[in-house]
């Protein structure tokens, strides 16, 4: 007998990662930050960081720049205007948190946050998702090629070029994936002791 | 006497506007979309089309293209991670609204939503804001100019271009400001009928 899934192939790039990643049992305790998921569920390979009932967050297989994440719905909407607004507050609840860690496993300071509809706003998946790229600093790596040309500074001006964004290496983005989870783990951590979020 | 604006004046632009334009009551059965808001409580001039006890939306002063829209935080944080995250969905619970409205006043189909974190992110106002961004297409006004050069895609382009960016006409300001409003109430009529939307 074949599967729902043989009969019906999911097309949509990230409805296959949200059906190939489910959702934490929202009454468990269980953490939304996933332990060490296995990126082979889907092709191609995914760096999943985070998996709740309405969203979940991945490494961008094609970041601008290293530690490039998405924010993606759970269900599929083409645009924020398909959504039903009852979903929409977790988007606005995930953005400090998933700052945060961005902020804390990169270094980074400066970062932007990024949701386009519609082809003419260069939306590649017809599934609403947030980019959060971060925008690389003169200090670290920078510091010791002075007087050449700041690459963090260049790429932040071509976000919306179609020739600057780079395959995300295998190995690369797996250790980035870890050291994000670890981060957000810690934001979370953090944000618990300030206050009680029931709504994570 | 002086008053405590005189003896501590507002140095942050959107700091200024959450000042002039304060929150209807929460508890009372106001709309959150203002009728008729005065413009000049604020120099430069403020379009104001959203003001509640968390989040106000005014017109972009220096628009990317017309309808740019700014959902801006009412109190004052530089970047999302300085946010209180309990006051962070408010902001996703805007955005299809803002969006759904943005559509239905201008007739585009495609725009971005930007929000921008520190300088090298290109944020110009260090207090949080979500940029909603028309991409216009060809088909209304455009399709009279076939054969020329379609300005809306060539200004979607430049989104982070520094010289795209025009001065908001007065007069275009307020007429666009108003139909925005009117769609805002339509829209939120909508919603509303379509099943409570209890934080608005």
């Amino acid at each position: 007998m074949s599967s729902i899934e043989e009969l019906y192939p999911v097309e949509c790039a990230f409805c296959k990662i949200a059906q190939a990643y489910p959702a934490n049992d929202p009454s468990s305790s269980s953490s939304p930050v996933p332990h060490a998921p296995d990126p082979e569920k889907v092709f191609p390979q995914c760096q999943l960081l985070l998996s709740t009932p309405l969203v979940l967050a991945v490494l961008d297989i094609m970041p601008i720049a290293p530690g490039h994440i998405l924010l993606i719905t759970r269900e599929h909407y083409k645009k924020l205007t398909d959504m039903y607004p009852s979903k929409a507050p977790t988007l606005g609840e995930w953005m400090p948190i998933l700052s945060a860690a961005l902020c804390k496993a990169t270094g980074i300071e400066d970062w932007n946050v990024v949701q386009n509809n519609g082809e003419r706003a260069a939306q590649v998946v017809p599934h609403v998702h947030f980019h959060f790229i971060p925008r690389y600093q003169e200090g670290r790596r920078e510091v010791a090629r002075k007087g050449n040309v700041d690459m963090g500074m260049l790429r932040s001006w071509k976000m919306f070029g179609r020739g600057a964004r780079e395959e995300l290496d295998e190995d690369e983005g797996a250790e980035l994936a870890r050291v994000l989870r670890e981060a957000l783990r810690e934001v979370l951590g953090e944000e618990m002791r300030e206050g009680g979020k029931s709504k994570l």
